[in-house]
């Protein structure tokens, strides 16, 4: 345990250590778009993909609010990193969710073995991939999935389908290399442009029994339901760190080129007051947003300990405090985002500081699911005293 | 240290239940204004005026956290005794900040042992109130004093003077009933209106030399200069509670009271939508101040904690949270105190509710001092690197 | 028409003159409630009552926006009489709106003549009283109603009902002291609180056939359906003037009263630039509301000369904007009068000074219909090209 | 002045016309950046360059309201184009303002008769280039400047310099095509992509004595000193027309685009209650600002007509509501630019719909002199009696 408690503090430093890599040439890739390969190799050298593996299945034995304070830590920097990375969790946790017990210890082992980065290939809501059940037991996929994120460049693929027959929902994992997958890395978007959220497409793809999970989505125990408690928090995460690095960015500027206005008298833009004011405006906005996201982590700590014993109402109570803090961090990273301009000025708007990508990257982010209906689960918890029902967003 | 925790478990309890007496008439005592004796006494009988006493001293223990729980638990249904009750405290421990060491231990113990109630009649922006020295050491004060919250039915009284030669300022403790002290208890204001924050005045009141506390205010020591953050914190907790306190009140008006609106088609005003996203909303935004304040008093209880050691640095690091979660919490609370109208419906404006006296309270607490010299002690820290200067307000 | 000029002059001038003289003490009697005779006096005495009612009966041949300006110059310094004028006229179009030729002329010429001053006693949302038809065409009216605002000293009453045998709502106009009308002046809310908006009781009372107006609610033409945004203007310029007010005061004070924060450096309260900017701020939401509403009210002015005439189409394009106009004036007159405060400090606070009583009458009345629905309505109009539906509200 | 009217209405359509045209790959050619030589031409085309020049010398004889009525319907589809068309005037004018009447009448006739295309290359902040007085009365300019929008493809450009004996600040207006003018072309900013702000470098350009305007900037009449409130009226109506685009491009793809929310039970996301509200909220914000900037273009039109008998209260008064409108404009466009995408969903952040390029133009434009300073002067009018002092953007 003492040895975990170094890996933390490691963890912490490495991570610090890859966001300032990453920022170096933020504001370029962000323009070229595409797949940061050599990047992702760098998360890989760092050791970070198996943060959250249990020590039993050769992993660092973390927890989710030390992977979510990575993410916070990449988004600073890099927004499409910080997807990617908390994704890969994302994916990878799904067979101890949905799967059996050999599957989860399958998954976990060969990924902290090999460092696998895992991508996403699921979405409960399009219903554009068909699985067909084959005699062996084995399914033959063939469609193809939009917002793929983290595919291109991916070693394992979390992916879904409908059965043939039943229509019924299903998850499996794959290697990316199968044949017949097609990553078309075709992501162009407004912001989030490096995360690789393009097209997959599956033409006769096996999957093999032991790469199909047991348990269909929103599945027999509630324990298997946390999904999208997992990816409000990642994005909850990404929020606040694009926040902290857009806040980084523009104490930077307005200590070293920012001007102070004509008519104050001043020397220095950073002795305005209502300049000092504004960043007092700012941090007070993110670092509140901040202590609501830290709150829900530990809240996700604890279920997550409580595994398959977990009831509907802890199920439910997590998810109304990670549905507002997901909501709350959108709102102030926008805000935040937005008003950092006023406290840097006009120059700060070249193309060449690139500083528009924070809110380019926070308002792609936030509308993952709609805030409103974050909301309704959030009110009706406090009004109704119902927990949310179980969903693929709620 | 069970014991203790034990004694924890009480102490919530025990507010909480006083809340809940003291809101039977709440509505009704702010409209009369004056001092809620009774209620004094409760909480005088609870036993809760010595939470924060060192055990040593014949107190309970508790941290200022604790304090700090109890006061927002009082502002649910009290804002003004949940201002009296956390100034008792701030008073309380002048001498532990600013006495020597037998002060100390003589005003925790003294209050301990009969259970005393202090109130507030020192502030340092006046300077109505002049100090003589007398040649046995003692002081003869006269003037007066307005903003004297507590004062009335209070058993010891923390007073301000400037010396009449020196001009310097200094505080002292005397018991309420000295001669020559009159509390006049004409407190009418449009909230807060039982906190007797009236007019003290003083007629040759003689301050004894071990009632003269040693150490002028901001003194020689980094710890004598903690009352800012005290009492920011108190008003953030008061601002919290009142918020959770009119979002109690809505809810139970909404699930009992409030009709659907006639073209909403729905039989029951806690089924629409868009009342249920804006409690979602409320809820958010009371549960992401309540974050930062938790956050903002478990910092508190660390520089508490270091007494005499406690750094420069430490305290600025500190100021500058209690200082952001103090006016975010503020901003909250107007808003959700306003707001709350909007989900209850016109007939919750009815004098018989006095429902406007949270918003009423928030407001008129809120100015103690400007939130605009908050927020640039908050952005002067982060975007200057600058400690707050210790002060009378920061 | 040059004498019409002339008279809104002089109708400015009066009501720029009355509004002075209610505010001198409209603070205390915002504390007393009850009925304001003297002021509904001075009122009557003006002239002003017939402002609206066209020349060829005896009018002064005003417009709604003339009538508008007077109420928000009234609500300068008294809402709850602004809202007593504004309404009379709103009860006084009834005739013209519902009733016959005969009916209109007749209560246009009567009220001009005698200086009425009309209450209202009718509400579609209540069903609580019954008219049973006479043998000889009279209705006998039984029951009771909530919320009559100008009901105490009102000489002629708007008054509605539900058929004993249809259910069909009906709309009358009787004489305040008609035999079995009982007005209780019961009302005691936390704003507006000389309204007069409390309940009036019909026992076996007599509405003679002329009384009843001819087309009950929502009826034959388009015309006859514009109460909603008649009474939405009216309470869009009681808002404004409230908030018109609320600076005046807060101004006045600030220039007078406030202190400079002790470390501002200052001399002077009003020379600190973050008070400055912010009072900048304040204008420019009022001024940003205001121009709305009287856009607004140049597009009322130019329905009303429609009269039968009157489209669908016409009335829908104006129900929008009026409806808009509403929710942004009482929106911005909420944060008005709630931070007022922040630019005249704690002191503000004292109850002899009565400054929350902009914001009790602000958030009373800004109830009276939920904003969310006049907002669905504006948003399906510019959505969905869909002009509200006339109702009750809308 | 029948014809004037008649050609009101042409302009109109005109305007309209062009817009819509701009529209249909203003998406692409934000990506691109540079010149749209082509689309500049179309207004050539138009006649819409003589809009403002008054018929006496070959003009249209439009008001600023007309002007920045097309400057609104422009920026509805191609912000960049509605500034460099509304900069065209602000240069235009500067003969009229701080020239001779020869000069008026000189730059207004060429202008009128060889349909010039005017750009800006003078900052009165930036002293980067230097003027020598030679024998014969000319100038030699030479130095670089930034921000120069408007200045590729222009035909006049409006310069400015300081002298190199006395440092007094001048303007003049010489052919882009003079010997010495190079226009780098240069912009690459995050914004406004298409204004060509970027560099213009003098090398020994000579400034003939008819070119130098006779009054210094802020000079001997108030007229003189009007440039802060056209360029603050003209970026106000780009923010307005932003943000009427980014409703327009928002409701056509929420109509025809948006899924409805998988839980919602509805078949079409337009028929979304949540959703529509929104979309009455966005509108009226748009409204009230668009309103308050109508009432500031009146304004505009009678101070400017008063010409040089303006006084310095009149010009105060117009100053603060111009720049309330600016702040207002400019905060409820970043706002409104920002939430359209709540309402139409995450596909809609597709990088081929280019929708955030109406944020990004607004939030680089709003940038152009701090809202900060024009709210103080807001302020100190309204608190202290104080009309603004002229300067450069005041």
């Amino acid at each position: 345990m003492a040895a975990t408690a170094v890996q933390q503090q490691q963890y912490k430093s490495l991570a610090a250590e890859l966001a300032k890599r990453f920022g170096e040439d933020a504001a370029q890739r962000d323009k070229e778009g595409g797949t940061p390969k050599e990047q992702r190799d760098w998360i890989r050298d760092s050791g970070l993909l198996k943060l959250l593996i249990p020590l039993e299945y050769g992993g660092d034995g973390g927890q989710w609010s030390d992977v979510l304070w990575v993410v916070r830590e990449f988004a600073r920097t890099d927004a499409a990193l910080a997807h990617v990375y908390g994704y890969h969790f994302l994916c990878l946790v799904a067979p101890h969710l949905a799967g059996s017990e050999l599957q989860k210890a399958y998954f976990y082992e060969t990924t902290a073995k090999h460092n696998y980065f895992w991508g996403n290939s699921s979405n409960p809501l399009e219903k554009s991939i068909i699985g067909t059940r084959l005699e062996d037991g084995a399914i033959l996929v063939n469609g193809s999935k939009s917002f793929s994120s983290g595919s291109p460049d991916s070693d394992l693929l979390a992916i879904s389908w409908n059965d043939s027959s039943s229509g019924d929902y299903y998850e499996g994992i794959i290697p990316t290399s199968r044949p017949g997958v097609t990553v078309h890395d075709d992501w162009d978007n407004m912001g989030q442009r490096q995360t690789g959220s393009g097209k997959v497409s599956f033409e006769s793809v096996r999957v093999e029994p032991d790469e199909i999970l047991e348990t269909p989505y929103a599945g027999q125990t509630v324990f298997s339901t946390l999904i999208p408690q997992l990816s409000q928090s990642i994005l909850a995460s990404i929020f606040i760190g694009s926040a902290a690095g857009a806040l980084d960015e523009a104490k930077s500027y307005t200590k070293t080129k920012s001007r102070p206005w004509y008519t104050s008298g001043l020397d220095d833009a950073s002795a305005e007051p209502s300049t000092i004011s504004r960043y007092g405006e700012l941090w007070m906005a993110y670092q509140s947003a901040l202590s609501l996201v830290e709150k829900s982590d530990r809240e996700l700590d604890i279920i997550w300990a409580r595994d398959v014993a977990l009831t509907e109402a802890e199920r439910g109570e997590c998810a109304v405090i990670v549905a507002a803090a997901n909501v709350q961090a959108s709102r102030m990273a926008l805000e935040v985002t937005s008003r950092i301009f006023e406290v840097m000025g006009a120059r700060a708007t070249a193309s060449r500081y690139g500083y528009d990508r924070f809110w380019r990257n926070v308002r792609t982010h936030s509308l993952h699911n709609p805030a409103e209906f974050k909301l309704r689960t959030v009110g009706n918890w406090f009004l109704n005293d119902q927990a949310p029902v179980p969903g693929f967003y709620s």
